[in-house]
């Protein structure tokens, strides 16, 4: 049973190379696409039948086409919960498609580049995830899937646009999203203040790993909140405007951080370093919290340089899901922190120094 | 003015070599006498003239005296405050003599055995300190000083014994004490109800750093509370007993941890020692707390073997006196963490482990 969730989390995801602009602080960005199929009546109040027969369209089209060979097709009912809970963790799938039903799936390349949600909301839910600052990129990669898909006709006013289930996403049905690492702002106190300002222009900013600007280990989503009343283009332009100035504020707490408290940081990182380094138990907020610090530490030149990739994989690997998938059996809740410590342990030992004074 | 503060800080303490049974534990034995001279007023109601003149008389036999060629003599106002202070934490003179004034000095052998008080509660305070329970052999040491200064003629009174300036020293003017390492009973919150059972037969139990059962490092001091009615012999052979339980106890309450919370007690121990290794700047309180935390890990075998002696002198060595009379000039408070931290990481250097899985 474990043996397809470990497959799926063990299998690529493109934006953990940490490949992209600015990929040290934008971790990733993401376009999805809402989408429906005019011929069928949508999700939310769709019988099992109508859900099914939804579904079996939508899995022919995408195993028809010879340019999406690459992509497997999940059907959730057949997933055990914890292969969906790790498909989670990879923001594969959402919670709400992960509870399972009649008709509902997923379809993911083996690039880890698109997953395409089906009866979730929305009978199409298609995104396109890649590291760094590369929404425009990640846009024309939902755009080639969305064109394929198009034959299966979408639900579509030509005054409004594409029509969602739920209204914020009418219109274009896009999200443009980063994944972004704040933690000197979040250590200055100023994520309440970009939050409150990109709401001023229509973006949302939310916590990763818990609500609003307490989100554990400083890793928020900035997206775009309405989907109406201006083009894909200009949707996509406006939240990677903001996203490249956050990246700059960032930067500039780092800086005002290193000229201004440089021994506190220093403390903090290597206080993260040393923990991570040789703890025996650690819960996932914390681990969330030590990986942040470190990171920004190596980031900055106060600890030992450990690339993106190694970063962005153990925001993964450190979660409930992705380490019982490759546990021998279930683990208690004092294994799991136990295990998530070893992971931590192995991760960080190439990259060992002593913290010697020089 | 610092070279005097740092010779002090140099030289020897045989207990910190970590000799002695049980030295793991008990990390040092205390005997102490208070005398006073019959033809002199009590140094709590004699004038400027009387204690010079006491002083004198002392320190005159002390430098005539062959057998006591090695002890060094202080007079406690021409020490700088570093000097005192670095003094104090080694126990070698106490806070209150410490202060200074007309006659007021120590004398000190150059094995850092025993020091000699002079006019600061009573005219002589004779003390010797041996690594681990060596009450006895403390016992005797400052029995031969005690024997050779009793030429200068005691305050004595053969019905209850040697005169002292406070009842609580009359009798034999005996304390005896042990420097107790107690982490394990310190985590089982087990220290208040070792102290209150030490209190029934006549013992006090007393944090080092800080008050009662709440001390900082989990170092206590227990001695003898009345001086009267019991020998030396009985007084010493009391404490001793009491302080051979307690190491007892103490190993019990390790193998309790060791057996029943093993994988707490290895994350404390491990966090401690990658705190230690890798912080950049460290308070006094929160150093005392990891260096208990890693030397109970260490006694026990969770981490690696680092001797008795290290463990010991790290305890003056990250001291606030001890930490300055090194430093070329005064540190601010900030220095001084930053300081210290770099004197623990440097202490376990040498004993490194990656800490990776085996």
């Amino acid at each position: 049973m474990r043996t397809e969730a470990r497959k799926i989390a063990d299998s690529p995801l493109e934006w953990v190379s940490g490949s992209g602009d600015s990929s040290g602080i934008i971790l990733s960005s993401r376009v999805r696409l809402a989408r429906n199929l005019e011929d069928h009546i949508f999700p939310w109040r769709a019988s099992r039948e109508e859900m099914l027969a939804c579904e079996e369209r939508i899995r022919s089209r995408i195993l028809s086409e010879n340019s999406l060979r690459s992509f497997r097709v999940f059907e959730i009912d057949q997933l055990d919960p914890l292969a969906r809970g790790v498909m989670i963790e990879r923001h594969l799938i959402s919670p709400s498609l992960a509870k399972g039903g009649p008709g509902r799936g997923t379809a993911v390349d083996d690039r880890g580049i698109v997953s395409i949600l089906v009866n979730e909301e929305d009978h199409l839910r298609i995104q396109a995830f890649l590291g760094g600052l590369r929404l425009h990129e990640a846009w024309r990669v939902a755009r080639q899937i969305d064109q394929i898909l198009e034959d299966l006709v979408y639900a579509f006013d030509s005054r409004i646009g594409f029509l969602t289930t739920c209204p914020t996403n009418i219109g274009t049905g896009l999200r443009a999203s980063v994944m972004i690492h704040l933690p000197a702002l979040s250590v200055l106190r100023k994520v309440g203040k970009v939050a409150s300002d990109c709401g001023r222009i229509g973006l949302t900013v939310r916590g990763m790993f818990g609500e609003g600007s307490d989100s554990a280990g400083s890793l928020f989503q900035v997206s775009n909140q309405v989907t109406l009343g201006q083009t894909e283009e200009e949707l996509i332009e406006k939240v990677s405007g903001v996203a490249a100035g956050l990246v700059r504020q960032e930067q500039a707490a780092r800086d005002r951080l290193l000229s201004e408290k440089r021994s506190g940081l220093e403390d903090k990182a290597w206080r993260a370093w040393g923990l991570l380094r040789f703890s025996r138990n650690m819960g996932i907020r914390e681990a969330l919290e030590l990986v942040s610090l470190a990171r920004m530490g190596s980031e900055t030149g106060v600890l030992p340089k450990v690339p993106s990739s190694t970063w962005n994989l153990l925001l993964m690997d450190i979660q409930k899901a992705h380490i019982q998938a490759r546990a021998e059996s279930d683990l208690t809740p004092e294994e799991l922190d136990s295990t998530r410590s070893g992971i931590l342990r192995e991760a960080f030992g190439p990259f060992h120094q002593t913290g010697q004074l020089s």
